[in-house]
């Protein structure tokens, strides 16, 4: 089973991603926690050159390109040995952010996404749980933390705004696969609503 | 004009290139030198990604994604600019260093390569030059400069045979832009058929 987070900068996925897989570790279960862009060391590598930097040091279709080979790293040498494996893989952030994230950026590169999608990744997570928290409070959330990978951050709040629509457009058209969670909740809160869920499927 | 040069490891490109920048210049026309990967600061970035490191550090299908990363950036940040100037753009290796290296190592990705190209490049260079020079005596002189950058050239001879066998097709499916250059003759006498032929076209 292929677990994915998403959500807007600061929204909580990598503390829940974190949470479920403690979650399902303890139950017994054989889980990898992974993320994007980065899970593998050639993608770690491609990630630096994406949230390190100033806002405009990529366009838009550079940057798609990027986080392509990142994802199709990722994808060769982390996601699918371990799902060959039976092991459960959750990955914080996958496809859907760069569907919303260039597609909030330039809404014309939306089809560009899809296609490079097809031709080079051509797969999709069984669960997607997207955490749907306002963006000012995630904004400061993320902020307060100062990664020093603030590049997307630093695109400012309406940008988040706009990725928050995105996200919930994202839910509306794929029903079967995403599910909105409430992010504007205490941490334990959120994670129990999603240990229910994925208890659910499995 | 945008002119390319092409060709094996150590073939001569870079050494070519820079002596036809020099000529043209000195003729006084307006002229820039650049390089791929690479020719703008973020395609400098994803160069050490490619040339560094172990021959199995990307799967073909990764380093298409980066090349095509790097020359997006290229493209839009130093060579559209200074056609769109009025300036010769000379740039060593292009897009058919992709088609050739990584058709040469996996047949069955041309048709990746070609639809990432028309999906994301969508340009040709008006002229190409493609270094025929053979490939022990090329690998020879590539490996005695010991650049650090020579993870192509680790991946050995006979790959370098499949790369010479493939940029000798490319050319003749290509007949109206790409021109073979002997390069199994001294630095001189290469320099002078190729001013030669520019001279005539331009
Ligand atoms: N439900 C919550 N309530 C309050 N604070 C939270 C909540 N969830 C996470 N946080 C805090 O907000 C910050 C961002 O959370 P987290 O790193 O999990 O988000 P993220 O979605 O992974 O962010 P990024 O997109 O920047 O990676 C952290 O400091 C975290 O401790
Ligand atoms: N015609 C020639 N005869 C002999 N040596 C040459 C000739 N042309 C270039 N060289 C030498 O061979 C080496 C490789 O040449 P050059 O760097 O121009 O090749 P290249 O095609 O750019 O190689 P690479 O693919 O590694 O960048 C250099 O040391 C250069 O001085
Ligand atoms: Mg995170
Ligand atoms: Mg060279």
């Amino acid at each position: 089973m292929f677990i994915t987070f998403e959500g807007i900068d600061g929204s909580g996925k990598s503390t829940q991603a974190r949470l479920l897989a403690a979650h399902l570790t303890a139950q017994g279960k054989q889980v990898i926690l992974t993320r994007e862009p980065g899970g593998s060391a050639g993608a770690e590598d491609i990630r630096r050159l994406l949230v390190e930097g100033d806002p405009g040091r990529w366009s838009a279709e550079t940057e798609i390109l990027l986080f392509t080979a990142a994802r199709r790293d990722h994808l060769e040498r982390t996601i699918r040995p371990a799902l060959a494996a039976g092991t459960i893989v959750i990955s914080d952030r996958f496809a859907d952010s760069t569907r919303v994230y260039q597609g909030a950026a330039r809404s014309n590169l939306r089809d560009t996404v899809d296609r490079l999608h097809d031709l080079m990744i051509g797969m999709e997570p069984d669960v997607t749980l997207i955490l749907d928290t306002d963006p000012d409070a995630a904004l400061a959330r993320g902020l307060a933390r100062k990664s020093g990978e603030d590049r997307f951050e630093d695109m400012g709040a309406s940008f988040q705004h706009a990725l928050r629509a995105g996200f919930t457009e994202l839910a509306a058209a794929n029903p079967q696969r995403c599910t909105l969670i409430n992010g504007d909740r205490p941490v334990a809160d959120v994670a129990q609503d999603i240990a229910t869920r994925i208890e659910t499927l499995l």
